[in-house]
């Protein structure tokens, strides 16, 4: 068995290069710090691996890990010159967490453990500081008894027992300040607080401190597997078998009187970045205090009147730290009778905005390089910069929670219908869609509104990506809500009711609903940002184009680097109201000529379109998908819808009706839909090719360099390809025999990646639709995967939605396939990706290191897109994984 | 360029030996009894490969072909000594096609080719029989104008104008047969006919004898690509590249007189299979006659008295060629003069119970092995045998054809739900169970019924699936008939409306829809089909199981040779009307309680069915399938449906009404369903298991032989499969400790098969679920594929329904992963097929070639299945193709 206990103190650190990994985040910056010859109280950090073996033990410390503990701490009383349990020269430490990355959930920190009744009374002779030796012990316990022994209140309304105690003492005392309490005062409260814990256990906290801290080391481990941190690690696929380190610690006190004190500080401000020190502490405490809100923290800079020289001290180290680990610090630390101790230091969590500026600042100092500050951006974070948010500083009681489909923050008044959106937005109301879940015919609404919530759908729902790419905030799957239309009221899990026209406020970020309207904070994208994306583009080998059905989208995506369209989806433009009547004649028509007739009056409204994303796109490839949804989205859903359907084709309503329910299908996603059916009514295609043709022509004329690339959509076979392209290039031809254009195919089947060799003969590109892919890989519907798939992300059976994550080994393996075949028989074969997986970063490093040309993604993600394929270019130069 | 013209006569053949491919089966067959030394007109055959450089060469003879042509011609008249176009000693040939399989649908043949009107008076003369001349004058430009000028009959039911003309001279000199007409009739006529072509035409039969025969063979290859000889490749899955060959012989005739005849002879009785010989002849006609039904043929057996010396010969070539070629023969034959010639020889079309006979007595003769007759076997007719079917002699008007979903003739009264179908047979009543589509609820009406009907679905649709595995026969996706149950009528394509009550005939075998009763013949298996059978098993290395659900199912297919179930499906089980009320109260349950209080409602009945299962496969594995479909399968319908389980689960209507709305689903295919049910609510799992092993124990303390394995279905990621095999293994353990079980999952998504290797490690054996599977990797829902399928069929987009036949180069690479995958991670591994495919002779052909242990299928299928492993088995033996 190799070593799993490691030592630091005096300028030697046994872990000291063994990396997180091992030591977990805690544990390695303190060897850090220790070799670096800061001033840090001597410990020991139990290595994450033996996290696993006390599990595996059947939750408890194998005999070889107790060993290595005991010696452990014999050598901190040798380096310390105390012992533990000696009322004399007790030894007291701390015991706390530290995972390879931070995460909420686990427990925190056991502080002075080691101190018995007897202790308590030595350390009182030996400090000369009852009240200290007092404070101290009633911490303890009511620290063990709530993180090993699991006392704590019954409900989150319900204060914390001990918590309720020290009030009821400070009002018994007429004081409103802990430390308005005297040593007497403390004492009966330490012995209060034990009888409390014997009443609830039984037994009290054990008077061995040795049983003491092994509970402590124990209920570290165990608190690896508590429901939040389950969920945290689930929420950001962490695997279980991580595990977390336990770091003993020798106790500094801030608890010493006045040249005592605690705080936290980071080396810059993490929410604007600026370089300052940022932070707060507190006289006479001990850290929990900090955190706790019981007492109000003071802004660092008042340090240095304080306590000027452990000030200064504090300066300098927070420079050095930030100096060798190359990046803003978060620090804890003690000052103890006017000596400054560190405690902890890591990389600190910052925003968006914190984020960018860091990183530009460091390199501009000279302290990394270019790649490295490309390396730490999170390419997610980028699209805060791009909508407005929350202001962090708000008070927030969210009234459901859903998922976070569309990011950024929305306010406006609840409206339940699309048309009921549009006339309130033209009257200048802001407004919220809530619905169900939304259709294609919603889509007017959607534009009208400032913000979307659903209580159905997963994140590549309709109502998702419709929302991304149009960059409206947008929450779904809000699965607590009752939203009942008619009534015109929302029902919230906790009882509340909102009601038409009441004003609510959604956050597209985490995917929270809440009452009223909350301040917000502007969008932002300034010099740093402008700067940063520079480098991105100068780092990364994919491209990166936009999903744009608009030539307004197709701007927004280009004014954030779009070099492209990779997915126009010609299905939103007949989806219009005033086309859509024409569409259902096309539909409904009893034959070629009917459905003819009917396209022709949609054919000019598709040209003016096309040609305005022409304009847009100036210069750029422009990828049209001809249609792809099935037919029946676009059927009349009432008995007027019908009426008014019959009257323009001039047939009767019965037989339209019986034509209507005729076109009805089981599994829509499976039906007759995308080449199907041009296969079945090639003029559609013909149609639409012309149309673009003829906008292709016109544009072109007036100077305009286009580039069209048609793409069909849903192919599996051949044979439909080989047919298909050649009605598109005949109608292309016909109708701009001088613009070059290319076609390809949508490769969205799984059959399709398996016959990815012999499509490569009729295709000169090929575009992964990721969405469908993942449907039919998995055999899931995106529209019913919310009944399901939150019970497997929360049991552990997925570690991420593949449906915003790309499913490397299932899906993937296809792709590789088929990008395999492909290139094999056609090696210039273009590919590129234009699922919602376009703008995910881990997505999209696969698709780098599977030698895509390009992704596409919503406008607002391109920036995102952009950094993860820099990133992904840096890290395969270094020969990381992918 | 090589050869592609091969001449024949005076007992050499320069094709002898090039087989079917490139003579095609006419004249292969001719060169072979030239080479055998008999009586056979000599003549050329022009190579299949010609077929495409026609077509080509822009439906024009290439110029070398033409020249190859031409000299093969020259050759003919030195081998006659008779010359094209010429009066005194012309050469009269036969142009006909001939592909390497027989297909209706091409130009059969043009007869008397070379006539013109100064080599018909020149015929006139040299023969000194004018009637002669003139009567082959008028068929030839009859028969010309119809296959090489396409004039025929407008429409179906006008007569051909030629033969109405024939007739209107017939009535004219007031006689009935064409032998009573004089020459100058037939002169006459044929001059009639000829000014008729030029009316019609512009132009005349062209009198260049070497323009006629190049027409002739240009309409040979034209006719390979006629829509119905189109359908017919696409009905049988033959290539389109295949081509016809076309052969041009020297004219004998049959219509020189009373010493002449012409007939068609089987070896065999074609029905029976008895031993005899089998056919018709005419007196004084050419081959046509014998066809059109003009005049009727004489049985075979009168030609001895007629012309006792070429009948004598008839009979011993008969034998001979039936010695040589070891199988039953369809002969042409025409007798000139006394002299028998031989026109074609080819293995003759035969019934199922001739198919058996043949191979069986062929095999008794000693002229085949065993091998070879079961070689011989289509395995899919076998089922013929199973089922009664229509008289063959019977009079056919079918009034609509849908797909032939489960074979064999039903004969009953229309009826339009379950319910009626149940009391009207109770009653006594045969009834037709007919819908737009069936669904589970249905079932018991389909047991009730005679046949199913539904217009709607495919081959693998709910009423298909079904009807094939209770041995119903079934027509399904009859998509011209309007059903209209709340009328009770049926609209049929033509405007026949038939209503409830009425009797219909029903064939399974070929999708016919008949009005009122046709006269059945009864299923027979005798000793020949036991004895093939027997061989069948002692040649294969697949074994077969069968589906089935229920104790009566299970039997019959034991009956039929099954080895075992290969998929019990237990939602069958949860669908009779006791128990769907309890099934209703499992999923609409608030909580598990609930939904535990409801499934031990069912737990009883679900342990007697196993039970009943397991004694009637005492010995043999039985695989159950844990429940599958998705939930809202299992949902009220109606409002009394729900007002019926609200009062049984005590809940307020409406708030039922809310969740059965909730749990509707856009795609259930796709949806929450399968493993993912047992994911969300394992209780549903494991109180199956339980009951499953609790009839285990219950049949094994019987002294029955149980061997249980339980399946999990649609299992897409390793840890669905992980856990619920830890739940399956603990509830069988815990209720049946001493019976032995395996755990295995169904395969039937893209992913399963992508990840088969870690599925592996956790299951004892796969079956691949090829229905699914096959929707999945297409991206096809079956319930919907009728909408566009058949066009994709027709068009040849598609060459077999893949619902029908697996897939090879889409699901078949999916499946070839997820056997090596499976195999390299568990040498073991035990893999099956269940889908509708175990049951398809192609399909089980590629199963045994990826070498699975078993394929699983209906069980009327199961000697299907086990006659083509019996052929997958030889031929890869013979190391023919898979």
């Amino acid at each position: 068995m190799t070593a799993q206990v490691f030592a630091f103190g005096d300028g030697v650190a046994e872990g000291h290069g063994l990396g997180k990994e091992l030591l977990g985040g805690k544990g390695a910056g303190l060897a850090e710090m220790t070799a670096l010859g800061l001033p840090v109280p001597p410990g020991f950090t139990i290595a994450t691996s033996a996290c696993a073996a006390y599990k595996a033990a059947g939750d408890r410390l194998p005999d070889a890990l107790r060993a290595e503990v005991r010696a452990a701490l014999a050598n901190l009383e040798r380096t310390t010159g105390r012992r533990f349990g000696d009322p004399q020269h007790p030894l007291l430490v701390s015991v706390r967490s530290g995972a390879r990355v931070s995460m909420p959930g686990m427990m925190d920190s056991v502080l002075n453990l080691g101190l018995t009744p007897s202790v308590a009374a030595g350390l009182a002779v030996a400090t000369g500081n009852p009240r200290f030796a007092w404070d101290s012990t009633r911490r303890f316990i009511a620290m063990y008894a709530d993180v090993v022994l699991g006392l704590r209140a019954e409900s989150e309304t319900e204060p914390d027992p001990f918590e309720a105690m020290l009030v009821a003492k400070k009002r018994a005392r007429g004081v409103t300040e802990d430390a308005e309490l005297s040593a007497d005062d403390l004492a009966n409260l330490a012995r209060a607080f034990d009888i409390e814990v014997r009443r609830r256990t039984g037994a009290g906290v054990p008077e061995d401190p040795y049983e003491q801290l092994e509970a402590a080391i124990g209920a570290v481990f165990a608190s690896w597997d508590t429901p939040r941190a389950k969920t945290y690690r689930q929420l950001y696929g962490y695997p279980a078998d991580w595990g977390t380190a336990a770091t003993v610690q020798a106790m500094v006190f801030g608890n010493l009187g006045d040249d005592s004190a605690t705080g936290v500080v980071f080396t810059r401000d993490p929410v604007t970045g600026e370089k300052c020190l940022f932070g707060e502490f507190l006289v006479n405490a001990q850290g929990e205090d900090v955190v706790a809100g019981t007492r109000t923290p003071r802004p660092i800079a008042e340090l240095e009147a304080v306590l000027p020289l452990a000030f200064a001290e504090l300066v300098a180290t927070a420079e050095r730290l930030e100096g060798h680990f190359r990046d803003l610090q978060d620090l804890e630390f003690t000052i103890q009778r006017g000596q400054l101790y560190l405690l902890q230091t890591r990389n600190g969590k910052r925003s968006a905005r914190a984020m960018l500026k860091v990183a530009v600042d460091l390199v501009r100092e000279g302290r990394i390089s270019r790649d490295e500050a490309l390396l730490r951006v999170e390419p997610g974070k980028l699209e805060e910069l791009l909508h407005p948010g929350i202001d962090p500083s708000a008070v927030r009681q969210p009234i459901a929670r859903g998922l976070p489909a569309s990011p950024g923050a929305a306010i406006g008044r609840v409206v339940f219908t699309a048309s009921e959106a549009e006339a309130e937005a033209a009257r200048g109301e802001r407004v919220i869609l809530v619905r169900v879940e939304t259709s294609p015919e919603d889509i007017h609404g959607m534009k009208a509104a400032a913000g979307i919530l659903t209580s159905r759908g997963g994140m590549t729902s309709h109502a998702a990506v419709v929302a991304r790419g149009m960059g409206r905030p947008c929450v779904v799957a809000a699965s607590g809500l009752g939203i009942d239309a008619r009534a015109g009221t929302i029902t919230a899990p906790g009882g509340v009711i909102v009601r038409r026209g009441d004003l609510i406020t959604l956050d597209g970020g985490n995917g929270d609903v809440l009452l009223g309207e909350l301040p917000l904070i502007p969008a932002r994208q300034d010099q740093d940002f402008d700067e940063l994306m520079r480098w991105v583009d100068g780092a990364r080998r994919l491209r990166v184009r936009t999903n744009a059905d608009t030539p307004a989208d197709a701007r927004t995506a280009r004014a954030f680097g779009a070099e492209g369209i990779g997915l126009c989806r010609t299905e939103h433009m007949f989806f219009a109201p005033e086309r859509l009547l024409a569409v259902r004649q096309m539909i409904l028509a009893p034959d070629a000529a009917g459905r003819r007739a009917a396209l022709a009056q949609i054919l000019p409204m598709q040209r003016e379109d096309f040609a305005g994303i022409f304009r847009a796109m100036d210069g750029l490839p422009v990828t049209v998908r001809l249609l792809d949804p099935p037919l029946h989205e676009f059927l009349p859903r009432t008995d007027a819808d019908l009426a008014e359907v019959a009257r323009a084709l001039d047939l009767p309503p019965a037989k339209l009706a019986r034509r209507n329910q005729e076109l009805h299908e089981a599994n829509p996603m499976l039906g007759h839909r995308g080449c199907r059916l041009a296969v079945s009514y090639p003029e559609i295609y013909e149609t639409q090719v012309q149309a673009l043709a003829e906008a292709a022509r016109e544009v072109a004329a007036a100077g305009v360099r286009v580039l069209p690339e048609i793409m069909i959509p849903i192919v599996g076979l051949e044979e439909e390809l080989a047919r298909l392209r050649v009605l598109v290039e005949t109608t292309f031809r016909a109708h701009a025999p001088d613009v070059p254009f290319s076609v390809g195919t949508m490769i969205e089947l799984p059959r399709a990646c398996l016959i990815a060799g012999r499509l490569a003969r009729h295709a000169d590109f090929f575009s992964f639709g990721t969405n469908d892919l993942t449907q039919t890989t998995f055999g899931i519907s995106r529209d019913d995967a919310a009944a399901f798939l939150p019970t497997y992300l929360a049991g552990g059976l997925l570690r991420d939605d593949p449906f915003a994550v790309l499913d490397e080994d299932g899906v993937g393996a296809l792709m590789r396939l088929a990008v395999e075949q492909g290139r094999a028989a056609r090696p210039g074969l273009k590919l590129g990706l234009c699922g919602e997986h376009g703008g995910e970063p881990r997505s999209v490093a696969f698709c780098d290191a599977l030698g895509l040309d390009y992704v596409s993604c919503s406008p607002f993600r391109v920036p995102i897109a952009r950094a993860a394929a820099a990133q992904a270019a840096l890290r395969s130069a270094r020969g990381g994984n992918p």
